[in-house]
C-alpha cells in the first residue's frame, strides 16, 4: 500500500478503504463488463473525512471517482486503474422530514427509495422516481440531474433541491445547505455541482423539497391517428387538467404493436392499427372532482375528433396493466435483440419527422432493421430502440452517427437525462457548440485545475487530444 | 470622443451610441438618485453587436455596465464615470410563439407584460409576472433571478427559461438557446447568467418555457389565531388543491391593521383582531370542480379549527379589493415614513420567532418604531417595513445590521429575490460563508479574468479591500 493510501486509512480507519479483492469483485459500471479496476475504494464517514481525502489526493494530483448506486447508463463512473474510488455507501443517513417547510436534508449516500419512504411517512412526495429507485442514491441523482417519471410536472431533480454540500477538488468544503425556495444571494454555488457527474466537486449533502402528496390519480391509454394531434391533444388535456398532468408517454404503432402483439402477454387494450397510442396521468389532491374533470376532458377530445380510442384505468389493477405496455422494456429488448437505445430530446414539432428520416436511413442500409420510438413526449424526450441483428462495434458506431447527425441538425439534444459519461463523449458535439465545451472546460479548469476529479468524463481531459 | 467609442461607433453606427446630455438626462438607478454617469451608453441592435463591443471593451480593459429596463432594487445597475454603458433596448424583438412546443425565442430587450400579451394571445401563460412587468426586460429578470407572483407555483425564472444566449466578457458568443426541458448533455451552462446580476456575461437572447393558461381562478382572505396554524393551513390547503395553490400571501394582524385602519380605504373585508391574515389563491382547468374543491378545502379547514373566518371572492372585483389590502405598499410607506424595507427568506419553523426577535430589538432601540410583517409565506419569502422616525444613514445602517444579523443566525437569506447588487454587498457574509464567496470570486476571475463586467457588483473587484 503506498503513502498516499496511508494517510488516507489515518483519516477513515482500515474499515473505511478496500483493497485487493475487495475492490475487483464489485462491479466496474451497470451492466457490468468486469470487476473494479481502482487501486482502493475508500468509504469514508462524513463531509469532512471526504475533504480530507481530497486534500490528499489534491496535494499528490491523484485522480479520483465518485461512487454512488452505479446505475448510471453512461459509465460515468467507470474507474481504472490508476484512480482511487471513494463510494458515499456509508454516507446514507438523513434528517427527519420538516413537515412545515417540506423540506428533508440528507446524506448523498442515501438510496431514493428511502427519501420516498420517509417523505410519504410525513404524508408528502419527493417526485423524481426512476427504475433504479431501491439502488440509485441522490448524490448519484444530483450529479447526473435524474429526471425519470413526473418530469413534465415537477421537473428534474434540479427543481427539487434547495441546498447542497459539496466538496472541491482541493478538499474546500462548500455548504449551501439551503432550505428555501428563493435566495438571491450571489451566484446560485449548488448548480455547478448539479449535472456535472463529478468532474466539478463531490455532493456529500442535499436539502430536497418536498410536494403535497397527491390523493387521487386517473390514467388512462388513448389512441391517435396523426402525430399533429399527438401534440394538441397534450396541449388540450395540460389546459384542462389545471397543469397537473404527470405522465404523457407517447408510443408509435411500431412500438405499441411490437410490445402488444398478439395480445397474449398484456391483453390488447386498445387496437392495434392506429397510429400513436398515448399514456397520460393525472395527479390531484381530491378523488371525486379529479376523476369528473378527467373524463370530462378525454370527452372534450373525443367530440374534437383529436382521439378515437380510449380506455380509462377503473382501478389499481388496470392502472398497474397500462403502465405495463409502457414499461415493458424487457420484452422490448428480448424482440430487439440485440437492442441499441438512445435517450434524445428535440421540438416536438421536428419528432415525427426525425423519427421517419432515421427509420428510412436505417431501412437503407440495414433492410433487416427494426425501429421503435417511444418515451416522454410531454418532456420533449423519446428513447429509440433499434437492432440491426448485430453489436459489431463499428456497425454501432454508424447506428449512432445516424441518430444524433439527424438529431444535430434539428438542434436536438444528445442525452435528455442519462449524461454523458465516457460512452457519448464523443457526440457531444451534436448538442454543443466549440465554444460551449470551451466553456465548460473554463469552468473545469478554474474547480478543478489538476483535473483529479472524475477525469475524462463529459470531455476528454486538458492534456488529451481534443473531443 | 475616445479611440474606444470611435470604434465601437463603427460596429452600432451614430444611432448606437448617446453622449452627453443623452445619458445624463437617463436616471442613474431605481429609484433614480440623479442623472447617468456612464462615459457613453451604447444601444446595440443584436448579438453579433454585443459581441464586438465586448471584444474592443475587454481589449482595452474598459468597464461595463448592462442596462435593461432600471428597475431593480439593489444598486446592481449603477455606472459610474469610468463605465459605458450597453443598453439593449434596441434588442427587443420577439420569434413567433411556438405553440406546438410551448415555447418562445426572445431578444433579452422585451419588456416583459410583451412575452405576457404574445403568450396569451397563444392561449398560454408566461407565469413570471411582477409590479414592473411593463418597463422590466427579460434580460434584467434573468439576470437578477426575478421572482414575483406565483413563486409557489411556478418557481423563479430559473425554471421558466430553457435555453440562452449570452456574450462573454471577452465577446465569445455562448448560443445555448435549447428549447427542450430535458438536456444533460454536459454542464447547465446558462445557469451561470441567471442571478448572477451582469457579472458573468450579457444575456442577449432567451427560450421561455409557456404553461397552460388557466381557465380558473378561486381566492380568498382568511383569519388565523397562530402561526403554527398558518404554517399547517399552508400545507393543507396546498395538498388539497393538489399543487394548484398560485398564491399564499401572509399578512401579520400589525401590516393588516395598519392597512384597513379604520375600513374607510379597503372597507374591513375581515375584523382586525386576528393574528394573521392569509390571501390565498388557486388556478385551474376547470370552473366548476375547481370552485368546488376549493370552497370545500376552506369547510375542512373552519371544521379543523385552523382558521376562524375567510371571505371567498365572488367576482372579479371582489378579487382585485382583497388584493388591494395585500398590494397597498403605497398606502404602508405614506404610514411607516420614511420607510426601511426588506426581502428575506427563512424557514417557515423560525418565521415568527425571527419577527419578534426583530421587532423586540427595534423596540428596545427605538421606543417608537413601527415594524410590519407580510409576503410569499409559500416561497418561505417575507417582507419587512420598518420605520424609526428618521433616514439618518447609520440608523438605517444599525437597522439593517439588526435584520441580517438574526437572520444569520437563522441560515436565512437576506435577498430573496431582489439580489445583492451594490447596496446589499456589505451583507452578504450573513447569507454565504467566506468560502462560498471565495468559490464565486474563482467563477468570477475565470469567466472575466479582466474584471469589465459590471465591477463591484455582489461583491468587491478582486483588487479592491475583501468584501
Amino acid at each position: 500500500m503506498d503513502n498516499l493510501l496511508d494517510q488516507i486509512k489515518n483519516i477513515v480507519g482500515s474499515n473505511g478503504i478496500l483493497l485487493g479483492e475487495d475492490v475487483t469483485g464489485r462491479p466496474d459500471n451497470w451492466p457490468p463488463t468486469g470487476g473494479c479496476q481502482a487501486k482502493a475504494i475508500i468509504r469514508p464517514a462524513n463531509t469532512r473525512e471526504v475533504s480530507g481525502i481530497l486534500k490528499l489526493c489534491h496535494a499528490a494530483g491523484q485522480s479520483v471517482v465518485c461512487h454512488g448506486g452505479l446505475t448510471g447508463l453512461v459509465g460515468g463512473a467507470r474507474a481504472g486503474k490508476d484512480d482511487i474510488v471513494i463510494s458515499l455507501e456509508r454516507m446514507n443517513g438523513m434528517e427527519p422530514v420538516d413537515a412545515v417547510n417540506r423540506t428533508v436534508t440528507v446524506d448523498a449516500g442515501i438510496p431514493l427509495q428511502k427519501v420516498h419512504e420517509a417523505a410519504e411517512e410525513a404524508d408528502l412526495l419527493f417526485p423524481l422516481d426512476l427504475g433504479a429507485r431501491g439502488s440509485c442514491t441522490i448524490g448519484g441523482n444530483i450529479s447526473t440531474n435524474a429526471g425519470g417519471n413526473s418530469v413534465i410536472r415537477y421537473g428534474m431533480i434540479r427543481d427539487q433541491l434547495l441546498g447542497v454540500e459539496a466538496v472541491l477538488a482541493d478538499g474546500t468544503i462548500i455548504s449551501s445547505l439551503n432550505g428555501v425556495i428563493k435566495n438571491n444571494t450571489g451566484y446560485d454555488l449548488k448548480q455547478l455541482f448539479i449535472g456535472s457527474e463529478g468532474t466539478l466537486g463531490i455532493v456529500t449533502r442535499a436539502v430536497l423539497r418536498l410536494r403535497p402528496l397527491p390523493r387521487s390519480c386517473n390514467t388512462a391509454l388513448v389512441a391517435i391517428e396523426n402525430f399533429d394531434q399527438v401534440g394538441r391533444f397534450l396541449r388540450d388535456m395540460d389546459s384542462a387538467m389545471g397543469g397537473t398532468m404527470s405522465a404523457f408517454e407517447v408510443m408509435w404503432n411500431d412500438f405499441y404493436r411490437l410490445i402488444v402483439g398478439d395480445g397474449n402477454k398484456h391483453g390488447q387494450p386498445l387496437g392495434s392499427d392506429h397510429g400513436f397510442y398515448v399514456l397520460l396521468e393525472s395527479t390531484g389532491g381530491h378523488e371525486e372532482s379529479d376523476k369528473v374533470r378527467f373524463e370530462g376532458a378525454l370527452e372534450e377530445a373525443f367530440e374534437s375528433e383529436l382521439i378515437v380510442d380510449a380506455v380509462i384505468a377503473q382501478s389499481k389493477q388496470q392502472r398497474e396493466n397500462l403502465w405495463a405496455v409502457r414499461d415493458d422494456i424487457e420484452g422490448l429488448t428480448q424482440i430487439l435483440w440485440p437492442p441499441i437505445v438512445f435517450d434524445i430530446s428535440l421540438g416536438i414539432p421536428q419528432m415525427d419527422d426525425y423519427v421517419d428520416e432515421v427509420r428510412q436511413q436505417l431501412a437503407d442500409r440495414w433492410p433487416d432493421s427494426v425501429m421503435v420510438a417511444f418515451g416522454h413526449l410531454g418532456d420533449g424526450n423519446i428513447h429509440l430502440g433499434i437492432t440491426i441483428g448485430n453489436h459489431d462495434p463499428e456497425e454501432v458506431h454508424a447506428v449512432e452517427a445516424i441518430v444524433y447527425e439527424a438529431l444535430g441538425r434539428r438542434q436536438g439534444v444528445i442525452s435528455a437525462e442519462h449524461g454523458i459519461g465516457l460512452d457519448k463523449r464523443e457526440y457531444l458535439k451534436h448538442s454543443r457548440s466549440v465554444d460551449e465545451i470551451a466553456l465548460m472546460k473554463t469552468l473545469k479548469q478554474a474547480l478543478d485545475p489538476k483535473g483529479i476529479l472524475n477525469p475524462g468524463k463529459i470531455f476528454a481531459n486538458q492534456e488529451d487530444s481534443p473531443s
